[in-house]
């Protein structure tokens, strides 16, 4: 595939993600011209010092003039707000794409405003941390993940060939799916996990029989795994859980019902059911690895950090 | 403190946390005769061809005598079994201790099986990977760990001394508390984060709408966490769930209640509920990386070994 390149480019939001695409750009020279957009000035002047783009606007209808690709990286719960300052301003024939971590939600709140003469395509690239704003991204982020589009009917695909190659560029593996399906596969591979992480350490938290320093300092044997979820943006975490309701909460009721059934046999002593469950989860692990999609390391590989020190 | 020396180490259980203890004491001379034994033939030759210690038996009862300290290294289900093999051939004066997860239930099935004659005092380190088998160990899986003992009442301080003078010497920090005590604190921290990540597993595992290989492709946003404490031993989790029981379904009692709490907010759309949950989490993550049990790097630095390849 080639390489895309584009006469300018605009990043509305550049937070983690944001600031990860800049980065790349910048790197692959895929643009002569990166224009940076976000709402407050303290984050704008960071990315100008970080030297993140070519020209910094605290203004997002400012930044999409003349752009050829305008990417939106802000929680999901200001995308309306978004579309509605750029919509005036953008040129014929740009594309229009963000990163949203829902997208139905997303599609009925920016396509309204998307004027006809623009490829309004939505994006979600499967892959960030559990840091945000613009200091916490860096290049490589996307590599070997996947990045998901679900395009409107009658897409233009020119258009959409244009904006994989571009997320190909940064490393990214490329699928396409309706955004219904998109927000079912999300709300198990990833919002429920972080609502399950969440929970958990909320729960800790609040318990009176052990206390908060004890959860510290004995975190190791399996609760830090969830904190680190659980430090994920609130911003962003709190606008997934409004704009995919549906999904998650079906999904949570799929876990809430097998929690059931294995407390029960916690509670019954019934040590063949916890065994079978217990074995038929490893080899979707093992799946995983194989995939790409996780280091084979023990413990992540923490250990090697650990002894560092 | 003095690193201290037995003249015979028994090694009864030679999984991760056996096999890990034997490299520690091979490494740092700590006996000149380390006896292991395990069960199966299979794991006892394999322990040998890693050459893990001075002799092999697969008989507890020949290995732990006139050893001076015995550690016990087994599912905690199998306790009690271990106990009786081995309880005629104790040595006087001999320190025998355990690794297990739970233990009121540890000392329910060993301590009435003692000799008089000998100091039994249960341990605990708190430390482990997903891994297991006498392949996993390594050394420095203790290092900064913390090693809990629930001593009996009337235990001896000398024999007490002695013992946290070894798990110090492998790099452990040493805490006491008492059983139940333990099992509440390890119910949080430990049992439930397992149980947790079994049961989301599981559920990914049985959808109908989300196939098991689309759960597997995106596991990078957030998914993929899980599935490594829910790759761990089947036979441990099994024999944790059973032996810990009634602290494990108090602690499922109170998740399961912030759940629904959760899961309310979510269907009412109630976005400060979730704001102020999602904001809470994170000082917790920030404190335990202060206290040094949990790594600083964004994806626990898996992004440094996933760009290795
Ligand atoms: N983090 C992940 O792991 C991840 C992965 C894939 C997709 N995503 C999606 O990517 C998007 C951005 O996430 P991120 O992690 O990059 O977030 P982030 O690091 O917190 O950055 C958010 C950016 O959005 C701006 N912003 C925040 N609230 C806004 C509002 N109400 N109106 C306009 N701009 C606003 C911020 O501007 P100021 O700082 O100037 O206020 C900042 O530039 C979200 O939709 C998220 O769902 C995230
Ligand atoms: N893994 C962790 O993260 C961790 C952390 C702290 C404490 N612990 C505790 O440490 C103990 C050992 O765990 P591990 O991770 O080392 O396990 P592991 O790697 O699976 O090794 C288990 C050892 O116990 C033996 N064993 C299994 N079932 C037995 C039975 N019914 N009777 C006698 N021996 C039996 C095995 O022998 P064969 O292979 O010969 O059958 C093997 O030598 C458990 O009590 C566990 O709760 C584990």
């Amino acid at each position: 595939m080639t390489i895309p390149q584009f006469e300018r480019i605009a990043l509305i939001g550049i937070g983690l993600i944001g600031s990860s695409i800049a980065r790349e750009v910048k790197e692959l020279g895929l643009t002569g011209d990166l224009v940076i957009s976000t709402r407050s000035t303290e984050t704008l002047k960071r990315a100008e010092a970080l030297q993140l783009g070519d020209r910094y606007t605290s203004s997002a209808a400012e930044a999409v003039k003349d752009a050829d690709l305008v990417i939106v990286s802000v929680p999901v719960g200001a995308s309306e707000a978004v579309a509605q300052q750029i919509a005036a301003n953008l040129k014929r024939g740009a594309i229009v794409t963000d990163v949203g971590s829902t997208k139905a939600s997303v599609i009925a709140q920016m396509a309204p405003h998307m004027p006809d003469h623009v490829h309004f395509i939505p994006g979600h690239p499967l892959a960030g941390t559990e840091k945000s704003g613009p200091d916490a991204g860096f290049t490589g982020l996307f590599r070997d993940r996947w990045c998901i589009f679900t395009p409107l009917p009658n897409t233009d695909q020119a258009a959409l060939d244009k904006l994989k190659a571009f997320w190909t560029a940064l490393g990214s593996r490329i699928d396409e799916m309706d955004p219904e399906h998109h927000d079912k596969v999300l709300a198990i591979v990833s919002h429920l996990p972080h609502i399950i992480a969440y929970n958990i350490v909320g729960t800790a938290d609040d318990l009176e029989t052990v206390t908060e320093s004890e959860v510290i300092k004995y975190s190791a044997s399996g609760f830090r795994d969830f904190t680190r979820l659980a430090a994920s943006d609130p911003t962003m975490w709190r606008d997934v859980c409004l704009h995919n309701k549906d999904a998650i909460l079906e999904m949570l009721a799929r876990f809430s019902e097998d929690l059931a059934y294995l407390q029960r046999a916690i509670r019954w002593g019934e040590g063949d059911k916890l065994f079978e469950l217990f074995t038929r989860t490893r080899a979707i692990r093992r799946s995983i690895i194989q995939a790409g999609q996780d280091v084979d390391a023990p413990d992540f590989g923490r250990h090697a950090l650990d002894t560092k020190k």
